[in-house]
């Protein structure tokens, strides 16, 4: 039997909406393949040797560009830095940033494999719970002050406020002015995960934390992973100049130079060719699409007591069922019926979320995800 | 100004044998075009997609392949898995395996910045000396000893067997038998940075250490980034089970899927198109007529009481000068008179390796090796 070449596993009778993958049918692949000649035309040997370890520049510079035009912050060349995705950029800050014992204070609930990601480092991870606004603010304030009571001093948080991973929620405007200040009183580095700006459905993304708050406060995480495509293993960090310094010039990267140079060169043609807006418009179009049809299929076939809120980006819908339902022990009695999800409890590091679960609107057509939200309709009136 | 692509810095009027880069001339692009728009064509969205976490199985099945056919070693498919380069494979290594305050053992001299990427993680390096046979396997027991008599316990070794970074040295077969056996009595994990081995140029490379232990005793780092491009970053270990399990289970693979996906198919082609043995036969090829050019022209060009040992593959030879001349110091007048070398310390914990320098023959044809050796032994003729 041969060994896999992709991630995801396919169940043949399951629409599995627990996957937060793209749809293969969306990718760019003929963009790519353009690029990618046009890159070792145009590059040429320079594609293949070892890259500047902050990143090649003409890719650094398009960033730049695009940041100061959309975020409306000018961006120096120091305060800016490729990486191979959001997953390694978070592994490689808490390398750098933490020391043993650290305290990383986490939203709750959170993207899950993030959590896993902290978990691999030997720090303690303190959750913040959040509401249909986002992170509890006034509450991270009060874990803060008891920490300090104690003697401790929480070094990172963790969040995505933007088309949260998993509750599809943004943070309130008000909520980021308050979490920026009280970070920047705390000499609190916030790690915005900020992977789904670019797929906005109603209008223009909020402000990033990183945009409205002083030098060093935020590392903000961009990725190529959701805009282009995952395989690529390429984003870039916006943060204050001795972060940046600190990442480009680790062991790491001094010794390998650029981390994905040759990818980041091929992804530098797609920017400038302006095959990159056309993909996020494309995506954009397609994606709401079904997050339309999703929410409109949830709305007819759900039952009695179940709610969510509409997404305004991103990938997901996150669904609150009667306080009774446990979607971990519903899990395998929906994929019998056909319909998959992860759920809730997966996103806490405590035993709430329970009664909630996530879906992904991107790897299926509108077709399939009616069938999806019918099947887990039925699901839930039948289960017992 | 622009921003760099490269890490490279080239000096005007300085032939620079100090950077351990490849020649962009001899670097693949051709094959790389042509593979990258069969591995679209071939593999389609698949190679954009989130990638299986251990690697593309059609590179793990080529490389096992191969493994078991130059090494004599079956290699069962959860004991290899994709990195994205040695330096990236070092640096989880060290995440996942070590704790904090852990004893990390290295080969002294050995390569400076494997040294910066130990020293980004809370681990206490020990150095274990080496001489013209390699790592000293006597002095390696010793060493454990001492550290079992204070309570402690050495936890990883990493070394160079295999034409050595920076001495260009193959750890004699005896002390290769000898190091595993300490090794699996010990408990201690070899890291094993098997980077050069395609590099040689009289006769097959040495048994990997690996090739040679029982299981789970080394993993050895392999990458394409020597033998194919380093801008590619990608690489592969080999490992026992627990440790690739733990690697491949990894929150930063559980949440990106497979480090390198897009290249890893990219050069999955290349491999399987041949092109990857005939790149090997041309670099074999150039590499030793430089090395042996600037062997050459060493002994001609330097005075009495300089000590070299022709490297049987890779990258450097490692001179050693007489015993009053300080490498460091001497640098920047060889540099002022068009000639540039690592200074031998770098490449130490302690301040031993002073009159010792590292030439690397493999960014510059046979005509600049040579002027570069003329303009090193007038330089040594003439420092004060």
């Amino acid at each position: 039997m041969s060994l896999p070449i992709l991630q995801i596993v396919r169940r043949p009778g399951i629409i599995d909406l627990g996957w937060g993958h793209p749809d293969p049918e969306l990718l760019p692949s003929v963009a790519l393949k353009r690029a990618t000649a046009q890159a070792l035309d145009y590059f040429g040997a320079q594609a293949l040797q070892y890259g500047f370890p902050a990143g090649p520049g003409p890719l650094i510079e398009w960033l730049t560009g695009r940041i100061n035009e959309r975020e409306g912050r000018a961006t120096s060349s120091d305060e800016i830095m490729i990486t191979a995705g959001n997953s390694f950029a978070l592994d490689q800050v808490l390398t750098h940033c933490t020391l043993p014992g650290d305290t990383v204070l986490i939203a709750s609930p959170t993207y899950h494999l993030a959590v896993r990601i902290l978990q691999d480092h030997p720090v303690s991870l303190v959750p913040v719970p959040t509401d249909q606004g986002g992170l509890r603010i006034d509450v991270l304030g009060t874990i803060l002050s008891n920490l300090r009571a104690k003697g401790h001093r929480a070094k990172v948080l963790y969040t995505i406020p933007t088309y949260d991973n998993p509750t599809g929620v943004c943070l309130e405007d008000e909520r980021r002015r308050q979490l920026v200040q009280l970070a920047t009183v705390e000499e609190l580095l916030i790690i915005e995960d900020d992977v789904y700006r670019d797929l906005a459905y109603n209008g223009p993304a909020p402000p990033s934390l990183w945009s409205i708050a002083p030098p060093g406060v935020v590392a903000r995480l961009g990725s190529f992973s959701k805009s282009l495509a995952p395989g690529l293993r390429l984003g870039w960090l916006t943060a204050g100049r001795s972060l940046v310094s600190k990442l480009a010039h680790s062991g790491l990267l001094d010794s390998g130079g650029g981390i994905n140079h040759f990818t980041a060169l091929v992804v530098t043609i797609v920017c400038q060719s302006g095959d990159y807006d056309a993909q996020i418009k494309h995506l954009c179009s397609a994606y709401r699409e079904r997050r339309d049809s999703l929410l409109h299929a949830l709305e007819s076939h759900l039952p009695e007591g179940c709610s969510w809120k509409a997404p305004a980006g991103g990938f997901f819908v996150w669904l609150e069922l009667p306080s009774k339902t446990n979607t971990a022990i519903l899990r395998s009695y929906a994929e019998s019926q056909g319909v998959g999800f992860m759920p809730g409890n997966i996103f806490h590091l405590d035993d709430r979320g329970k009664n909630c679960l996530r879906l992904a609107f991107t790897l299926y057509g509108p077709a399939e995800l009616e069938e999806a939200a019918r099947r887990l309709g039925m699901a839930l009136r039948n289960f017992r």
